[in-house]
């Protein structure tokens, strides 16, 4: 039912029932397009806010992308209705919205395109989207073959949801000339300072043919009649009848009839997209439809051809062949890619939340570090002079903070030395640290050294007199909005967090010869550490925090929320946590948190609100940051265990962060293993019946760590200042396991093997063996590196 | 197909297909349901913000009332599906979501309760709404009748949707000892300063049943299956699931499995809507379901009972028969409906615009004076010193001025003596003039009086040296947000409109002794109609205003937005157009802007922006302002016809503001003449096929204005100091009318007839004439008051 291809580009579905929220996501660099295997699509475009361009059947609320969105009859979608003319039988492609089941049925979700293919009563549709490049539109082909041994009479429809554009303005009509349904609209506006903004939206809708349909209606009541959307009226006539929508809510739907000998087939292609007016639409005609290359191409082809090699651009920088061939197939096409998504597009918004874009570009660092890069000195030159980080990075000269931005988080310092040490691992640039870079609303100017030694200056005064840091209204992925917005309460984790970067930073400090700040930072990491361990410490597990009230909460006592991750993973990090403190919380976190799906991010999920905590609190149990499997969370404390050595605890984990190989996991998941969901429900214990299901939301900040995890830790692979320092950390029941890896130029073919008589990894360059594990000289001239590593044979734990 | 009921209790429609959109509403002290024919649902409640408890299927955006809304399949509605369990036939009432067409079908419109009749394959059903007076939610009758000759087997399914509550956190499930499906949500919030207002919200939702169903279904995705919400998978079950709903979209459905004899009917009853806590369920069950009274009376029956009082208490201040029996219908029963659910609800919004909200209340002069008495205090109290009105009027201390009242608008003064006017006729309470009231933001204290003066003043002194008015971002009922934002622009209606305030206001003046201010006033109305003579006419009409750059528009040199519908009737009224200026305009607006609808605010409607006009110019064409029959704009151009004695032209203008008897002009509309819309669709010469089309919206200004028109002009029973003076203006062809006028505490019957030999109108009282047609000495002591009133025989124009 559910398989990847053989070369592994598309992952399939073979029922749209089975799995009905099954989806897969296309983008490009100003578009974004999510689309599921029944035809729902939920797409936007960046102008530069995000905007649509296909719409809801009501005025829908601007919002930050949902988890767990629901579908419903009018969704937005992308369908063809395919009528015999004979019988009058009707079905539509790919499933909705006539709902019935094909005798045949594929969805694949390709790294470049969708593909739907599916035979019903002898007819094939074949239906695949892809994007340009560049340009927010779609690129459509339909396929109609004729598998039945006798000519077939058919009208086909292809049916784009243009939906409810605007209570101000909004029609819709065919313009012959243009080949092309043309919907225009005004975006609503009241103040006239609005009107210099709103004037340059691209508030048409187009989707253009290449070839002239016989009918056509862009009236929806008129399409629908009381057949509704699932048996259009107009398709029990012989001819759409040629509607416009004035005012009403347009549809685009194209009537083609054809006749199609035994074997025949007929192909279709549309572009369906925003145009700002008819002049766009036409140029879009003359060059995706008109104009040839010397090959001879259009602009379609050229355009579909050129997709495929921007998504191909974003090759991670390991391909593994381990013996789980599932794992392998995620680690080496749809990791990379979904992180290649992040880095290249910051979550479709102008104003990303500093962390993520700071942990987005991490993940760049692994794709195009150049591009991380130039992030990098983004983020700092947006920093204020005390140090302190805004809440969100302003990529677009109209952008403003929105949503959660505007709520004062204070973790985000934090998040520049720990980002930054991969972008360095990966690339030993450590010249980034003398550029220098302006500070926000100031005409002071400094190194990316003196950037960052301000931010973890700006952590160190944060605090009480305790030395806790302040919690303010929120920190990393709890919004807990209550605990300290009266300017006393603290945050445990974060004050765990600052000590690992502050020691993090030291070792940056130490490398690029800062031996002084290297020292100050160093000695500030343990101090904190011994702060973390007098106020912190549980008996079993370390504190979430504290609130306003000197109310300590996560901790044994508490009923709900009573033990949360992030504070266990980071103090193994940061030095908090001692050999016997290590044991005691990853046996916590084991019993309280593991699941089938993952490792929750609190436990007991909260059914009520605490007014000493706050919004979190407020989520439904198990979803988002309220007791679900959050991934994010979830791979920085794998990430956490590998640096501990805890390579099985790790694996175990990792691997449940992936739809396991089984069916019946993906179906409780409802979900294709191509992407990572920010989160799988949670409340395991709690609501059993709900958990493990995916959120489908793709945007989240757990795939560079999921790199992480697997560089630094698993294959450790990991980079530094003299190569490549080799250190696995493979399952104990992998008995050998093969990387490639680029890195820093070079192409190195990695064999890993357990051997009888080994007692520690033992690496091998050309049969040399290197006893500290580090490849050194290496030289991107010099063309592929082989590299030999020999494993004792595990015990099994 | 369509019908009034014997007792004009009820509209008629005998189709749910006909007319699909017609719908009929109701409202209570904290809510309003508008409900369509075919079973789809707007319901909100004030807390104190409009709320829903009933949602779309996806995150709707917060606005205000949109006009034409689109229905969709998954649109809010309350349905009844019902099931043979023998033959497995199923369908729907009152027609969605199945949309089988009854055999028989009746939806009643009445002025208390919506109701359903139909039949279908021998089974009766009839649905029934009401609401209580006071509490936010809808009391739901449903009965079924075996109608056929045989024993029948059913399960009923009430269906009402919850829909999409939150993102943040939603649940469902069904509560056995409530007997009621219980929906919770939290309103999403971000920032910790909101909590304290969100979590007073009811942001549950119940369904109370009078009786334990059988089964149950709250969750929508397990309800509907692949079957969707028109064939539900769960109803192809012999029971439903008992499932709950957990962060998945909640729905209210109960199956109730019965078995009927021949003739046998089964009545329940439902309570639907929102809450705080299941403490408010189980006190509303107590209440409605279990307690008695002494007439042994649930709270259910009770409720209905007091509910259909409290309509009976908005009954308008006349009863008229004329030779127009559908006219009276409306006049009668739903005219004083309309203009009671205005004053009572103030459109369910915290901020009423200030015009609306006077405008709304001079309505209610007619109904409740007291209530309007309270209101213009109320308005009086937030005008600031400088004698400027806000431009909303607040109604909660919690509410803030919203969309549009966000907008300055520079009209709003003019209406107080505009309304306050009609108060004084109809109660002759001349003390309110005396009533002293404070200024916003201020410590003084002043007499309405004054505060009045003081509107007039500012209107006098917000003008350029021409002595026209500025329209800063717009004035009433033309969003014209560009005419004058860089502070020179005018506008001529407003500047013609201030002419017609400050003679009214001489007249009340006068009236109440202040014979300084009155002249005053008057010389201001004199010098300002002056003004407008030089400056806006443009040869047969009056222009609309003069932008910033100095270009006069609405004149006959532009090719759309020639001529607008407003400055002309104002004219009429201040008296700035003389004889040789009325006619001409009166042609104009009769050959360029009435159509079979009604006359348009506009013409010819704009087809693209003007920059130096504004957003009405991007509105779409023949809708709401930009070239629609404004009915607000047209009540008041036929109430300006009416001053200067053009009854034809008047009564004609009237009768198109309600559907005509033919059943072609009702589809055309798509509504039954419940309530007067606030636009039919115009641009009836650009385009022609969409022309005449109802908004369905019932917010409007216009039906005061319908009321004045009635009572002011058609039938001439206009109150003053003195009494009431009688000066009808029937059209032509009416040879008689009779009118009950309950006035000042007095039923007077009046008969109207026309007379060979009468030269002039004459007013006669127990036989006695009153020459100058004022009946004085009203005693409310003494009984009904007879009056005949001879007219002479009219010629036919």
């Amino acid at each position: 039912m559910i398989r990847a291809t053989e070369d592994q580009e598309y992952y399939e579905l073979s029922s749209p029932t089975a799995l009905p929220k099954a989806s897969g996501f296309l983008w490009n660099e100003q578009m974004m397009v999510h689309m599921n295997c029944r035809g729902y699509a939920v797409a936007q475009f960046m102008q530069p806010e995000p905007a649509k361009y296909s719409h809801a059947p009501n005025l829908e609320a601007k919002t930050f992308m949902q988890p767990e969105q629901p579908y419903y009859a009018h969704h937005p979608g992308r369908f063809l209705y395919v009528k015999d003319e004979e019988s009058g039988a009707l079905f539509s492609a790919p499933y909705e919205p006539v709902r019935v089941l094909p005798d045949q049925y594929t969805f694949a979700i390709g790294k470049h395109q969708l593909v739907w293919k599916l035979e019903h009563n002898g007819i094939g549709v074949e239906m695949s989207l892809s994007l340009p490049r560049v340009d927010a539109m779609e690129l459509w082909r339909v396929r109609v073959t004729n598998l039945s041994g006798q000519k077939r009479n058919l009208s086909i429809y292809p049916y784009f949801t243009v939906g409810y554009m605007s209570w101000m303005n909004q029609s819709g009509e065919y313009n012959e000339a243009l080949q092309a349904v043309v919907c225009s609209s005004i975006t609503p506006y009241q103040k006239y300072q609005e009107y210099d903004r709103i004037k340059r939206l691209k508030d048409r809708t187009f989707l253009l043919a290449d070839r002239q349909p016989t009918a056509w209606e862009v009236n929806n009541e008129a399409f629908e009649g009381e057949g509704g959307i699932s048996a259009p009226s107009a398709i029990l006539q012989e001819r759409l009848s040629k509607g416009e929508a004035r005012y009403e809510t347009p549809v685009a739907v194209l009537q083609y009839s054809l006749s199609l000998e035994p074997g025949e087939e007929q192909e279709y292609r549309f572009l369906f997209g925003p145009a700002k007016d008819e002049q766009e639409i036409t140029r879009v005609r003359q060059s995706y439809f008109l104009d040839r290359n010397s090959a001879g191409e259009d602009g379609f082809v050229q355009a579909e051809r050129e997709y495929a090699e921007y998504i191909r651009e974003g090759r991670g920088s390991i391909a593994i062949h381990t013996p789980d061939p599932d794992f392998d197939n995620f680690v080496n096409h749809w990791l990379p890619r979904q992180m290649y998504y992040h880095g290249q597009t910051n979550r479709l918004t102008t104003d990303p939340q500093t962390r993520n874009y700071l942990q987005d570009q991490m993940g760049m660092s692994y794709i195009k570090p150049k591009m991380a890069r130039a992030a990098f000195l983004t983020a700092l030159s947006q920093q204020i002079v005390s140090g302190a980080m805004p809440d969100g990075i302003i990529l677009h000269e109209e952008a403003e903070l929105k949503y959660i931005n505007q709520v004062p988080h204070t973790d985000h310092c934090v998040w520049l030395p720990v980002c930054l040490s991969t972008y360095l691992d990966e690339t030993n640039d450590y010249g980034i640290l003398e550029e220098l870079v302006v500070f926000a609303e100031s005409e002071e100017v400094a190194s990316v050294h003196e950037h960052i030694n301000r931010a973890m200056d700006w952590l160190l005064q944060a605090r009480d007199e305790r030395g806790l840091n302040y919690i303010d209204q929120g920190d990393w992925c709890d919004p807990m909005n209550m605990v300290g917005y009266k300017g006393k309460g603290v945050s445990g984790w974060l004050t765990i967090a600052s000590a690992y970067a502050f020691m993090i930073w030291a070792e940056i400090c130490e490398r690029s010869g800062q031996l002084q700040n290297s020292e100050e930072y160093r000695l500030a990491a343990q101090e904190t550490n011994a702060v973390i361990n007098e106020y912190l410490w549980d008996g079993n597990w370390y504190a979430r925090g504290i609130t306003d009230d000197n109310v300590v909460f996560g901790i044994s006592e508490d009923q709900e929320g009573r033990i949360y991750l992030n504070p266990q993973g980071w103090s193994l990090l940061s030095g908090a946590a001692d050999l016997e403190k290590q044991q005691k919380l990853i046996r916590a976190v084991e019993e309280q948190l593991e699941t089938p799906y993952g490792v929750e991010k609190l436990a007991p999920a909260y059914t009520a609100m605490r007014e000493d905590v706050g919004r979190v609190t407020q989520k439904h149990p198990g979803t988002a940051e309220n007791g679900s499997v959050y991934n994010h969370a979830a791979a920085f404390y794998i990430y956490a265990l590998y640096a501990v050595g805890e390579r099985e605890d790790a694996y175990r984990l990792l691997r449940k962060m992936l739809p396991g190989p089984d069916q019946e996991d993906i179906l409780r998941r409802g979900q294709l293993p191509v992407f990572i969901p920010n989160y799988y429900r949670g409340a395991y214990r709690q609501i059993p019946h709900t958990a493990g299901r995916s959120s489908h939301l793709f945007n989240t900040g757990t795939v560079p760590w999921v790199y992480r995890c697997l560089i630094d830790g698993l294959f450790g692979l990991q980079g530094n200042r003299e190569g490549l320092q080799v250190k696995p950390q493979l399952p104990a029941d992998w008995q050998e396991a093969s990387v490639t890896r680029w890195f820093r130029g070079v192409e190195l073919q990695i064999e890993m093997k357990r051997e009888a008589g080994v007692s520690a990894t033992q690496v091998y360059v050309d049969g040399r063996h290197l006893v500290d594990g580090i490849i050194r000289d290496l030289n991107s001239d010099a063309g592929e590196v082989k590299v030999m590593v020999k494993l004792p044979v595990a015990e099994m734990e």
